[in-house]
């Protein structure tokens, strides 16, 4: 049978049809009731097992992290916080999962934990639903670049030049490393390197965007960017992905505008796209929240402060005026000092 | 005035609305025809100046390659292939072009030649028509598999793995070249590198892909890969963007099914939203196939060939079957023989 999505499945009406379901189960409680998870959805569907339907031995195989196909009659669920569920006829199990070894529980895991099992952490609700939005991130940004007729330019990874010298660079090299060869000075000869030159991983796109929006006029990068700076903090990544548009004909307004509609559209994206995901993360920072001192905590939720994004107009303002902005509101610490010059 | 681009102002009525174009002259004829274009599509508009209206020194500079800004009424052009035309009143020259400095003229320029000036040769018809079909495909990649549910993981560019062995690869490093650290053996030592290991470039993103299937269900990634190959053909880049989807609980049927309707979509979508570009590619590699001996043309045009694909369903048959196919219609010659087992 046909293969229905949790997510598609939750919408539905509970109509007696019957549908076949398959993902990963997330809980099996009393020998009875199935929580499973496909990953198209945060949500995880009820499926109803007859104890007297299946042998002791299957029974016992239906451990976390094993992976099903289950097929039944789509009915109404009694249970609170879902409308339907599925009363369990058919039950195959596509992988077993042993459950001394599986490190994923149903509990909430630290992502320091997470990040030592990058291979499983991907069925967790949190790498799940950051995924999730991340892609309609990413589907929304072409989205609405196509729409305003900008052309999405793939700028090379691997470059000869520094762009405006953003960042340390990653070397990238086919010489032996070993023997390199040397030239006559004894400095490694990169002549016979594989481009017949240095190069290294780039920084940003922006030198080879820049040819094709002084033709193409409306055109943007977004791929994978790389710095080399041996920092180990939260704000540092050796390796993302970066979006830079580049247009011709644009003054100062015009670039201000297409940011504002930018990060409003993308916002306003996730809020209709993400609701689910987003609820969840919001949930989860405030836990984090939770944990601080009353002091310190933000006083607006996930979801709260995207709304104010979407619904203010951007403040737009000079120089001169943020700075007097700042000096009245900026309380310099001993660790932190005002220091923008007057 | 706010600028229109050319590619809305061909689609419109003659209403003699004012309107402001913005773009590089690719002709100025008889000191009174400019022919401008501003990437947004593959035509040009076509500018009226009145002769008395401007000093000599301004006509002289409306060379091949400046970039302007016009603005003028809209009217209805008596040439032939264009509807309307701009009457201009106004004229700004928004950058010089040295004409004699300039390597692009209004002609066919070799790919070889283009090759040396990546910086100019965006604005050429063909790779401007290259690029905007190059956009297309990649909308048209994201938006079939967001309407189908898959999520789009971005994948790791910098790797420790070497996939299936997929290819020569290039090594990221940012240990000194020069005087790399060794370890007691004497070979170096990647635990003083960045990653604390040995990396390399990707040759593709399977392996994470994979990890976020057995979770979210259908996934891809599109992204650059490498191949370090020193090969100089044109089957080989160094560096390309390859698309991998990866699902769970997929038959061969269902991966079949998918890669034609793939393949459908995107042409079907190039069809209707690249006729211009497309028109343009498929006289370009006509003229290439009329430079050959008449028996080794082939039949059919690029379009032709992009209908046929949408139009047909896609053959499906066992290795077996293949072998016989190839057998009855494979001519062997002395440098390619037929050479796959019998």
């Amino acid at each position: 049978m046909k293969r229905t999505k949790i997510k598609s499945l939750l919408g539905h009406a509970a109509t007696g049809e019957k549908v076949t379901v398959m993902g990963w189960i997330r809980t099996f409680r009393n020998n009875q009731f199935l929580s499973i998870n496909d990953g198209s959805t945060l949500q995880n569907v009820q499926a109803v097992v007859a104890l007297e339907q299946f042998d002791e031995t299957t029974l016992k195989r239906l451990t976390t992290g094993a992976c099903v196909s289950i097929t039944g009659e789509l009915i109404p669920s009694p249970a609170r916080g879902q409308a339907v569920e599925i009363k369990v006829s058919e039950l195959e199990i596509l992988g077993d999962c042993d459950a001394e070894k599986y490190p994923l529980q149903p509990k909430k895991h630290s992502l320091e934990f997470l990040r030592d099992i990058a291979h499983l952490r991907s069925r967790t609700n949190t790498f799940g639903a950051v995924m999730r939005v991340r892609h309609a991130m990413a589907f929304a940004v072409h989205q609405f670049f196509n729409e305003r007729g900008f052309y999405y330019i793939h700028t090379p990874i691997i470059t000869g030049s520094d762009a405006e010298g953003a960042g340390a660079m990653f070397r990238v090299s086919t010489l032996d490393p070993s023997n390199p060869p040397k030239d006559e000075s004894g400095n490694i000869n990169y002549k016979e390197d594989f481009f017949g030159k240095e190069t290294n991983l780039t920084v940003s796109g922006q030198l080879e965007v820049e040819t094709y929006a002084l033709a193409l006029s409306e055109t943007y990068t977004f791929g994978p960017t790389f710095r080399a700076e041996n920092s180990n903090t939260t704000r540092h990544l050796a390796e993302f992905w970066m979006i830079e548009p580049e247009m011709a004909f644009y003054d100062i307004q015009d670039n201000m505008n297409l940011a504002q509609e930018f990060l409003q559209y993308l916002v306003k994206y996730a809020l209709e796209n993400c609701k689910d995901d987003l609820e969840f993360l919001d949930k989860r920072a405030q836990d984090e929240e939770n944990t601080k001192p009353k002091e310190q905590r933000s006083e607006l939720g996930l979801i709260d402060r995207l709304k104010f994004v979407t619904e203010n107009d951007f403040q737009r303002l000079t120089y001169t005026e943020a700075i007097d902005i700042f000096k009245k509101t900026a309380i310099p610490t001993k660790k932190k000092k005002f220091s923008i010059p007057r």
